[in-house]
């Protein structure tokens, strides 16, 4: 592990143990309602490493993404990481869904069968790592999704204590759930805001570890992983586009870092062309993109089917903007009837059930396909982020059941004509 | 491929081809709510694979279970696998499990992370594969839950048509993942063996190709793979104990057949005990081993929260009973309380969150255990053959969720005492 803190924003560095989440400096005196800022970066050192870290040397590794990559990973040793197995998920060629999109270079990333089925089982990995060479034996999140039963599993399978803290109205399945990995349960009487800020006082008050995602550095960091694979699993090569749900912001971020990271070590020649998909009814980081401002109108009402992507505050904001920015890429908004088709679409074309906000990676695929935006000799990778277990109920909005008949087989093909 | 049917009651051969799915002597005038006679049996040139099957192959050998094993798969090529990738799941070594029920030797083999996230995938993977080799483009099965999902994933995967029939009785939501894996869903008027029995006639009828479990050889075999990856993640060992949850009770079968067919080829050098594992309000195959009795007797009226094995006529019954005499096997029933319990005890020490039909394998275990029946310098390894989030009304049952706080340190102080 050898690695500093930079600031996103103010380019100063940090050891390792001389701050925790964000650049003192920059989110001095910052509103609790805006993307944050100061958010830290980790920087490697790209030349020793490039030396180590070389395409036979990757021939030869076993292991999870963080074993196989350690020396760009903030941590001692991949044994620390859960044996829950965050990572290493499946890239699917996706031939019929291409069909369907009328473009030969689609690719699905498949992140619902991660250990606790989303994306965010790549973070929580890496944090749970973290804390535990740190001696922190208490983790912390505010959340209500994805984000708080993949730290909760991944914490749970290595004796680790998780602390929850929820808004008060996240749904009783959800926490259910968390509460079965045995984390202990803080609803907050409040908004997840208030949650937010809880949990980060509490983490100064007890000493305890805080995950809050874009606020621990290593949330995009643990991300990043997604990148490493889907250039390997590429054949060694950036595709021309990743598709990416956005909510606040830090999956983007993470992709970004990964090929980064990549093409600092002289791997891969470029990064992706990133597009950042977000739902009609909560897109302030398509309203900013389309008014062509690097600052961030949080939206007050979020409506969206997609709820890990309803995000009104989104936190990693300013580095997607940046990112958008600087890969040429590009941001779509999509309708919450375009999330629910694309959930058909996928499942019938690839027998991968998405949640509504993976979902709108794949209509936000089709919207910049059809917009010309995605030319179709470019490749584009979408990341499905999340099991349609998650929420059934949208799914039953998506299709028809017919009406039952009789148990004949008269019955049978009159319903089949 | 080259192998033979052979029946399990009469022990006649059959050319592939010349049946396809029960012994045509020994299912003649079979009542329909009992479980099946004539089942029939994958048997291969175990001489000659041997000498392809080796332990120094397969180390060299890459790729899914199918792929690595096909020798002792039914089917010409493992390119007609669908590419959604069933098999292929984690053995957990389930450290802090062991601590909880004193035990050093047990393992968890996670079937939650299976691309629709049961171990149903590996029979569907199976029969979809057999479909297209015989160019039947339309696969049917009745069920109203994992088994149909999986089919539905599997067969969308490579755009094959599936049909499912179900009672109409059958939960909205599994019917809409099921719809959006573009099944034709034909919801019944009736029960759910008349839904089987229609399902039948239907292939009959159309030409259609029949995945009803048990009913089609193949689901044995396409379970088998796990058997096969266990004693691969053991070291090349069979573990003492395997536990499996059992309803219809073809994994049971399915795992013995994994285990026979490498005894056969000289890999492994015994089955190993297994443990049948039932919930209490619905135990028929209980009920006949504590009896002594090779026949079961239907359960008329199934009471259970686990819902994937509450199957009051075990269709491959004759199989499992067998199978329990001949490794000196054991059986065990668990209530509805223990397996949610359990559900809360794996998801604690582990991260996996298991379906209620799955935690009962846990809550065998444990029981096993204690009884002194599994013994602590024995190895046991428990199935966990399906996603909690298939059903997480059940594990709201299993916590209990604390009340909301105001977002104050000193109410935090206050509630973690």
């Amino acid at each position: 592990m050898s690695f500093l803190f930079e600031c996103t924003e103010c380019k100063k560095h940090y050891l390792p143990g001389e701050v925790l989440y964000l650049c003192p400096a920059c989110s001095a005196g910052a509103a609790s309602m805006e993307p944050l800022r100061g958010i830290l970066r980790c920087v490697y050192d790209s030349g020793a490493i490039s030396r180590l870290l070389t395409r036979e040397a990757l021939r030869l590794r076993n292991g999870s993404t963080f074993a196989r990559y350690i020396e760009i990973f903030p941590i001692e040793s991949a044994e620390s990481v859960p044996p829950l197995m965050a990572g290493a998920t499946p890239l699917r060629p996706a031939v019929n869904l291409r069909r369907a999109l009328g473009h030969d270079g689609v690719w699905v990333k498949d992140d619902t069968t991660q250990p606790t089925a989303s994306f965010k089982d790549r973070a929580s990995a890496l944090v749970v790592a973290a804390a535990r060479e740190g001696d922190r034996d208490t983790i912390v999140t505010a959340s209500t999704g994805n984000a708080a039963t993949a730290l909760a599993g991944q914490a749970a399978s290595v004796g680790a204590k998780s602390v929850i803290f929820v808004p008060q109205s996240a749904p009783a399945a959800k926490l259910a759930q968390i509460a079965v990995f045995g984390s202990m349960l803080v609803p907050v009487k409040g908004t997840y805001d208030e949650a937010f800020e809880l949990s980060i006082a509490a983490c100064e008050e007890f000493g305890w570890y805080n995950r809050n995602t874009a606020y621990n550095p290593f949330t995009v960091e643990g991300k990043k992983g997604a990148a490493l694979e889907i250039w390997e699993q590429m054949g060694c090569a950036s595709p021309d586009w990743v598709v990416v749900p956005t909510g606040d912001g830090v999956i983007l971020a993470g992709i970004e870092k990964g090929f980064a990271d990549l093409v600092a070590l002289g791997l891969a020649d470029r990064v992706p062309k990133l597009a950042a998909v977000q739902a009609e009814g909560c897109c302030p980081i398509y309203r900013a993109w389309e008014k062509g401002s690097l600052e961030i109108e949080p939206e007050r009402k979020p409506r969206t089917i997609a709820d890990s992507i309803s995000v009104g505050v989104p936190r990693a904001g300013r580095l997607v903007m940046r990112a958008l920015s600087s890969c040429g890429g590009a941001c779509a908004a999509v309708s919450d009837e375009e999330i629910l088709d694309a959930i058909v679409l996928l499942g019938n074309t690839t027998g991968v059930f998405a949640e509504p906000a993976a979902a709108a990676a794949i209509a936000g695929l089709k919207k910049l396909i059809d917009s010309g935006t995605i030319r179709r000799d470019e490749s584009a990778v979408a990341l499905v982020t999340g099991s349609g277990l998650k929420d059934v109920s949208a799914a039953s909005r998506a299709v028809t059941i017919p009406k039952a008949i009789e148990p004949t087989l008269q019955a049978l093909k009159k319903l089949i004509g």
